[in-house]
């Protein structure tokens, strides 16, 4: 396990993102994107978001890190995505790349992979279903969730594994989230799991696409640190739905309730109490 | 009206639903298509949103059921509609149209019919001045809202009849949704209303399309009883409505928490309260 | 400072709008089209949202007001937003500009312009680095959001000067929102500012443009008392994030809830409480 000290030294990077306000240029699907700037501004960064070829580039150049989302993709927005993808990486800024959907359609994954080609992708952040349509080992998908098989029989270990395979392929950094998170740049001693989160986060949308949008902030205030910073991010994601989720129990509420109080938890949540809240696992 | 068991058979739907999980592909307007993702998975269906031509029927073979929505139409997603609902017609899953603000603009009315010919559409669902734009019986729209003059002066029987006419015309089901909703397949003997619902829900965005969504889900579950499903979709979409509406009202609540507490109300209805809170007539 | 009698009549613009529930055209972002749906509704105008150049002139021709707002703008919108702000200007009818992010790329400064020049825009609402941007007297800018610089150190003299300079150059009235919002049409006889509003306004996203869109539907019911019209909107969404701050600072809830409670206030906010809130200033 990690050490209280280096515990804290990950929550920290959360005050490094209130701090520093990082602008974080998006370009992402329409279905989440509200949800991805609220979370955006609850943990202390500003969102951008810009879609055209007309001025994605003027935009990522303004931005501390770029987040390509390829949930409502067509051929417009993934020639911006290529284009902000170039300059941020030009200028050598964190590029997040969440390939949602990946295997459901080959325009997806041949997207994703594109994405992985033109720009220097810092991170890629998935479920275990579009890690493994990336890495080619698994076809299966569900639109864009987790496959059933992936969801119910997979255990860490098949996460680990599909991680480590896109890492090394790519050079970035993999984070797939679900049951148990898994983060790695590719090698087993740097390879973490994060025990974080509940199951009422998949009964909203938006959470994994929020979850990306907080990694490009945590790269962004912390970029010689990648991988520390992204289980900072999915640190925070996971215990601020723990706590809405032990609030939807004590009052009976739905996910109505549920979502709202996680941007609340998102907004409210300290160093400490994310130090306090967090737990890590070295898997090596 | 309905006998107890009749009603609770209707009710039950909705457990078949969280049951089944149906993966629900909508091809939707930008304004409310997170609340429609939300709604879905509220009622333990999952959302896949995907527009672009050279997806859609990827996206389409997957799902089991299309939920087209016309609500911020462009020529580009005119054509993947054209592409999803033709996939998924051939495969023979349920297709849903739901034609906000026919009659409003040429394009969408045009756009409505264009899906009624290449298409299989198993169901409409829209407000009465939308249904009548389409019957060709009525010009007046107010926007995307019923007209005045359709949601002031017209009764039941106004929209029996322009429900039965377009059921004729196209085949299709046809839901009219207002103070009382009507569905018919177009024969008088299968013609029932919906006696479910609150004014607050037309004070917020998003009621009718997360309806439509919520159709798509229910005909997934139910394909070989297609009116029993929207009927019953419209039912919990009331009592939900209704559960939220007295939640506000005790809590002296605005149009905010209103729509929060709608979804909280969509993902914790169980198929006892649908039963017990669903009023039916059968208007033969 | 206004009399009693001046701020009461200010504030009854917004029983206006409820009465006359003016149709509200917007050609918007897809970040928060919802919010400022929803908003448009909370406040008793009907929102319809249309952006394909193939129908928004049938749209806008329907619509008591224009609100065009290039928050993700692109060429294919903006050739839309052209037409219906040329539509609605043909028919007399107010059109709003929200120049997000202008300042931020070439091409949203361009676009601003653009619409200005095309259509006869009654009303200019952004932030001061947005405004500054479309006089041609500052650069700086940091995406979406008032550069620091502004934020921090610039005061109301700052405001006014840009406001009116944009005023005059225009014809529009201009309104800049920031910890203090000004109003002017560019006479300093006519200079007003709004001391409402509270800083959690800025940790959500969609305020501005919620904003532009009730700026919209103001006008839109006062369309001969522009200015007046401008203030009503100002302090209403200042009032309502005043009370759903206070709501929040004695809840001790986050962003969240400020965000659900806001939509609340401005659905509930009535014409007596509205007068007794708003704080206005004469500036000549």
């Amino acid at each position: 396990m990690f050490s209280p000290d280096e515990t804290k030294g990950i929550a920290e990077l959360s005050r490094a993102v209130r701090e520093q306000r990082p602008l974080v240029h998006c370009v992402t699907n329409y279905v989440t994107v509200n949800d991805c700037a609220n979370a955006l501004l609850a943990v202390g960064a500003a969102p951008v978001m810009a879609d055209d070829s007309d001025e994605v580039a003027d935009i990522a150049g303004l931005a501390q890190a770029v987040v390509l989302n390829i949930g409502t993709l067509n051929r417009r927005t993934l020639a911006s995505m290529v284009m902000a993808g170039q300059r941020v990486s030009a200028i050598g800024r964190p590029v997040v790349l969440d390939p949602v959907g990946a295997g459901a359609s080959r325009l997806r994954t041949d997207a994703a992979w594109t994405l992985l080609r033109e720009a220097r992708v810092s991170v890629v952040r998935g479920n275990l279903s579009e890690i493994k349509a990336l890495t080619g080992g698994h076809a299966s998908t569900r639109g864009v969730d987790a496959a059933e098989e992936d969801v119910r029989t997979a255990g860490p270990q098949d996460a680990i594994k599909a991680a480590t395979v896109l890492a090394r392929q790519t050079g970035a950094a993999v984070a797939i989230t679900g049951a148990t998170d898994v983060v790695t740049d590719g090698r087993a001693a740097h390879t973490v799991a994060v025990h974080n989160g509940h199951p009422m986060l998949a009964r909203i949308t938006g959470s994994g696409c929020m979850l990306s949008a907080m990694v490009g902030a945590f790269c962004a205030a912390a970029p010689e640190r990648i991988p520390d910073a992204v289980v900072a991010a999915l640190g925070m994601m996971g215990v601020a739905g723990e706590q809405a989720a032990a609030r939807a129990e004590r009052e009976q509420a739905g996910t109505g309730s549920f979502r709202v109080w996680l941007m609340d938890a998102l907004s409210q949540l300290d160093t400490a109490a994310l130090a306090g809240g967090i737990r890590l696992e070295r898997l090596a």
